[in-house]
């Protein structure tokens, strides 16, 4: 498929840019679930009002001036690999890829803002930037919307805000969230009580892709829980708050480890280098926890030259789906850590640190 | 001391250069036991006896052509540190490290041929040469012994041969050895079943430090036991066809790797290379086997650009005694892993392989 082309020629714009405390911070992220008035929520909607519903929203996607560049994914079109490589790329979620039927996504270049079309609501705005950076997010989001609102009429209530399907969501229809790399945190055990603090503020942790999945690689997401009774400004205020709070604490755990383990962390952190550089075979769980050690040696000024969104990219580039849409064919497990063996020698070696060191001849 | 600045800025001869069968044989060792007629054996000599003994082989010595460049070292002025590191270059025995009164050794240059005088015999003659060249190290070994014979009075009965301080040398009081490197033996685990089979054969095997040591980077000592009622050459001949047929075994083996799980043995040997090249801290055992694999890649053809020659030199320069010789000072354990990871970071970059890569800044 063509748009799998321009997808893998420009990775994600929000990943390969630096944003604020962006040795930290991974990306920010701001979610708006909205649903057209008069059409019954997807999960209980037949497939003509599905299609009916999309048709409006695509119609209105095309004539709003931030979708001028963008790509339209019919979901039914795609097989389950491309699905999984657009989950991955934090496009899409897990409904998408088990559900495919009138359900479409919207991306614009750069994959900065994109819509769902019929996921849980009908439609689900997100925009995403590199860094710490929730109130551009948001910004963005705002203008997004009330862009596409010229042309949709919202379900909304006067006293509940937004009708979304789950109830969780009615209000503000809005789940800001930041990813956050806390690798010095897990190393110090100090990421529990981190993670108790969190929650016992009123804001959710996850992991790497959502709600459900485990930390990986020491990537862990904050984000809000509540959307109703507060404004906009007060969650994006809250989660803000909470990350740069949680920013100290992974600063703090690293200046702890650079006292107290100096060498056993740069140990640590070469070693990772030395594998990730000369292994023929790797798993995406050993790339993981291998490049988190890298992105940490790169936060402490261990690896100069290498930069952090090469790192970020690859913590994308290195997952299943990633890696067979990229090299155009189904691969087994065994051709998938070969693949991926070769992929991060290739990126780590792109932008070579100061000093060279010999390679493997395989 | 002056000898030992010697000896570290001239890595053994025998270590450095590539003899034949190089990429499975390490060296080639002979050893003669001699004892000087008129005198008590050693364990059971007067210090008065040891030192006229000692006095009239560094005599000897002085005559013969075959030491004119030559060091002659002092047991006793050397500390326990400096004894460990003559051990660990392979010149002394675990009992001159114990005891130095009266016990001298002397090196010729390059370290091919070496005497220890009041070991466990008066005299014990050595010579060793790289790689599968048992025949050459008997015949250098003859010849300085002949040399020697002029200047002093060996023990010797026309019944039972060279007379020695222990009855399992009596004869030739020769000690014939090949020290090979086995690690597709060891990998394929048919390693035990090779060993039986050589000691079926009236051979011994032994780890990388002689007598009562075990298996260590994957190397064994095949060396005769018998020494009375054979010639010589018979016993040169059984050693080094034994060492033969183990040396076609283990090439069996790494065919055997290669056919069946060639991206396996790849990617430890790629591992290996990533994490010598880029630790910080590393221990002897490690640096051991991890150099094993190294060295495996090298015979395989996986690393080019890097010669066995560099591998030898590094199973020796990583011993505990070399590192703090060659630091001019006593260092703790840390210390020494921190040193030996810079010893091998640099001698395996000074011959980098065909392809460049990046490495810590640390």
């Amino acid at each position: 498929m063509k748009i799998f082309q321009q997808l893998i020629n420009s990775p994600s714009q929000w990943i390969k840019e630096e944003g604020p405390e962006a040795n930290i911070v991974f990306s920010s992220r701001v979610r708006l679930a909205r649903n057209i008035q008069g059409f019954v929520f997807p999960p209980w909607a037949s497939n003509s009002e599905l299609k009916k519903v999309s048709t409006e929203i695509l119609e209105a996607a095309g004539k709003s001036k931030y979708f001028k560049v963008s790509s339209v994914i019919d979901m039914e079109k795609l097989s389950f690999l491309e699905r999984r490589f657009l989950l991955e790329r934090h496009l899409i979620s897990d409904e998408f890829v088990d559900n495919g039927k009138y359900r479409f996504l919207v991306a614009t270049e750069g994959e900065i803002i994109s819509l769902m079309i019929n996921e849980e609501d009908h439609l689900r705005l997100q925009s995403i930037l590199p860094g710490l950076q929730l109130m551009e997010a948001w910004k963005l989001s705002d203008k997004v919307d009330n862009d596409l609102e010229e042309y949709l009429n919202y379900a909304f209530s006067p006293q509940r805000g937004y009708l979304t399907s789950c109830p969780t969501n009615v209000g503000t229809g809005m789940r800001a969230s930041c990813m956050i790399h806390l690798p010095s945190l897990v190393a110090t055990n100090r990421i529990r009580d981190v993670l108790k603090g969190v929650s016992q503020l009123g804001l959710i942790t996850r992991g790497l892709y959502g709600e459900g999945t485990s930390s990986r690689g020491d990537f862990f997401q904050i984000s809000n829980q509540v959307t109703l009774g507060l404004k906009e400004e007060q969650i994006l205020n809250s989660v803000e708050r909470v990350t740069r709070r949680v920013v100290e604490e992974e600063k703090r755990a690293r200046e702890v480890l650079l006292k107290n383990n100096s060498a056993k962390i740069k140990d640590e952190i070469g070693r990772a280098y030395g594998i990730l550089t000369n292994a023929y075979l790797i798993s995406s769980e050993e790339a993981l926890q291998l490049l988190s050690k890298i992105r940490l040696g790169i936060g402490l000024g261990f690896l100069s030259g290498l930069k952090i969104g090469i790192l970020n990219e690859l913590f994308i580039l290195i997952e299943p789906a990633q890696i067979q849409i990229m090299e155009g064919k189904s691969l087994n497990p065994f051709s998938r850590d070969r693949t991926r063996a070769k992929i991060i020698k290739e990126k780590l070696t792109i932008h070579p640190p100061g000093q060279m060191h010999g390679c493997m001849d395989v």
